[in-house]
């Protein structure tokens, strides 16, 4: 058996391999754009194309991916010029962030151009160009130090060592906080050293989480429960994913019975079509769980009636081919045909407990076969 | 000196009696209900106006408060019947929920309605009453265990102990996880116990709360830091109350410089006109200590231009008595003159930790003489 000592060492050294194989990959594209000035050549970066036609959906990986597509992006061309040189600046600051491991966000980058007379004409032009910089070295940006704001939580019986300076080697247990430990970046790039949790439970709600931990759910059924609060943030997809495939704890998803909800789970489980480039924020194996369509009239839930932008959502996602079969298609198509919808709090009508009490113990149950 | 065991005794004491007092103001309304009935009375609720002739700024509290106006909701009115016996259930209901001491949100209570087939139009009727419930009691829902769902977090050098089921005494330190302790339930009714620290800091943004932990601003600048999301939540606000009133921290605010960011501060310090009948709520000390206007030419920082919409919101702001004077007053009349803002972020044109190597340093100077 490992000592802590060396465990400790192991997660360091692990760390620190990260840090150099992100590094050298923006060394790679460096040398590229130096070999082609030195033989006179004009430089360009080869980019994977993030256009529509380019984007489809794999079923074996389940989940969308770029086709084989590629833009040149080179110095040659003046209308390239501008997109040309933002990239190369952000490579060279992704280069510095992950060097000083200092995090940021996308706004961070936006406003740091500027010291650099690097001209973007908004954020959203920043952020492009970073989302092409993920799709150059088919890295997420979290590994060059860019952190999404959002916050969601976490809370269960999950031991977790930090790697961020500062706290490298420092443990933590999350199961002593009771309204939960914010998942920002040291927590997604802590090491998930060991748990005694046999599942994962994420929840679309702050409420329910609160509900959830107060009536000892992480005990009760050996989990570990996530508040995604909503659409879950990248940084919550991220330790999802490693949290399956690192600790092999089955996921289940609880939202809301309606089209977004629905939606949420689909997103946590097979991403987004714009994030096609990147692997690391899907969960191909997680299980939406409810509140389902057939559940509304299953557990006579109070309902609200569905507005025209959520029927027309389901239509829109009826072209999804994630939605042409199982349960997804069911789902949709009951909510269709009912028009209502109903929150996770419905199941308040019977009881503040009635949703971990019966509800949850026969989706656990469920969640076995799906 | 006290033991731990005398002090613990002491928190959970403390906890008993608080539940006590809520659960007899219940009583008493419940009493003179029974009375009523007994004397052959319709029975009523008096409740303090909360109409916009009612609400003036008291200058003294430095708050919003109620006047000395008040609604009778009597039985005998058939146009009160409906409200009246709504709000006769929700008092049945927060006393069951205290006695219990059940965790709930405003949505929980609205389906929970329905189990007593007690009507409801929409969430928003039953919210309502519960504000009501707010005015007769002098109290606010959390009391009564009603919380909102949102979540803000805090980290720094703070001890606590927990006063809800299943933690009672339980102690946590909040300065070991860097991503923040979530700020719930269980947060806002722990007791604060001790801490090192001389001020609290509230910042607006996620990423911004990220760099503050990274950077060690609790540990240089002997500080609890608090990441308000934005407007801050009620537990938040609540938190910082208990923050400067119970351990007697001063309470500084960072937020965005645009008009949002100085109402943000402003709703901190001293709440909203809607909660004009609580007390729990302001934190009238509390400094707005940037980003100004002001500071957009004195930093010289990247900026955008106002909306529309921003410029109407500074105009609206200017016929609220909190702006007549001071910062306040100064601050609104710049934005209108420059008409562009400027976010937090905007500091990372000079380096990702010019805002806590420079600007933070000189306005913690600054807030002792605000």
């Amino acid at each position: 058996m490992k000592t802590n000592k060396e465990k400790a060492k192991e997660i360091s050294k692990k760390a620190k391999e990260k840090q150099k194989s992100v590094l050298e990959s923006l060394k790679n594209h460096g040398a590229k754009i130096y070999e082609d000035l030195e033989n006179g050549r004009f430089p360009k970066f080869s980019i994977p194309s993030r256009s529509v036609g380019n984007i489809v959906y794999d079923k074996k990986l389940r989940q969308y991916i770029l086709g084989n597509s590629n833009a040149l992006r080179s110095a040659k061309n003046s209308a390239q010029l501008r997109s040309f040189t933002q990239l190369m600046w952000l490579a060279f600051f992704a280069n510095r962030l992950t060097q000083e491991k200092k995090s940021s966000t996308l706004r961070d980058v936006y406003y740091s151009s500027q010291a650099f007379a690097i001209e973007f004409e908004d954020q959203s032009e920043s952020d492009n160009i970073i989302v092409d910089l993920e799709a150059v070295t088919s890295r997420p940006r979290e590994d060059f130090h860019i952190f999404p704001e959002e916050r969601s939580s976490i809370f269960g019986d999950l031991n977790i060592e930090y790697t961020i300076p500062g706290y490298e080697g420092k443990k933590m247990n999350l199961s002593n906080h009771p309204d939960g430990y914010s998942i920002g970046p040291s927590l997604t790039t802590a090491e998930l050293v060991d748990t005694s949790a046999e599942i994962v439970i994420a929840i679309e709600k702050g409420g329910l989480f609160t509900r959830f931990v107060e009536e000892q759910i992480d005990k009760k059924f050996k989990s570990i429960i996530i508040n995604t609060g909503g659409q879950a943030p990248r940084s919550t997809r991220t330790l999802l994913k490693r949290l399956h495939d690192e600790l092999g704890l089955p996921v289940i998803i609880l939202t809301d019975g309606d089209v977004y909800g629905e939606h949420i789970a689909m997103v946590i489980k097979s991403g987004s079509a714009n994030a096609a480039h990147l692997r690391e924020l899907t969960v191909p194996d997680a299980k939406w769980v409810g509140v389902w369509a057939t559940d509304i009239e299953k557990y006579k839930l109070p309902t609200i009636p569905m507005t025209e932008s959520d029927i027309k959502r389901c239509y829109d996602l009826q072209k999804d081919p994630r939605y042409e079969s199982g349960i997804w298609k069911k789902e949709l198509e009951v909510f269709l045909r009912l028009k209502r919808k109903a929150e996770l709090e419905a199941f308040a009508k019977y009881g503040l407990t009635n949703i971990t009490d019966k509800y949850l113990p026969q989706k656990l149950e469920l969640a076995k076969s799906l």
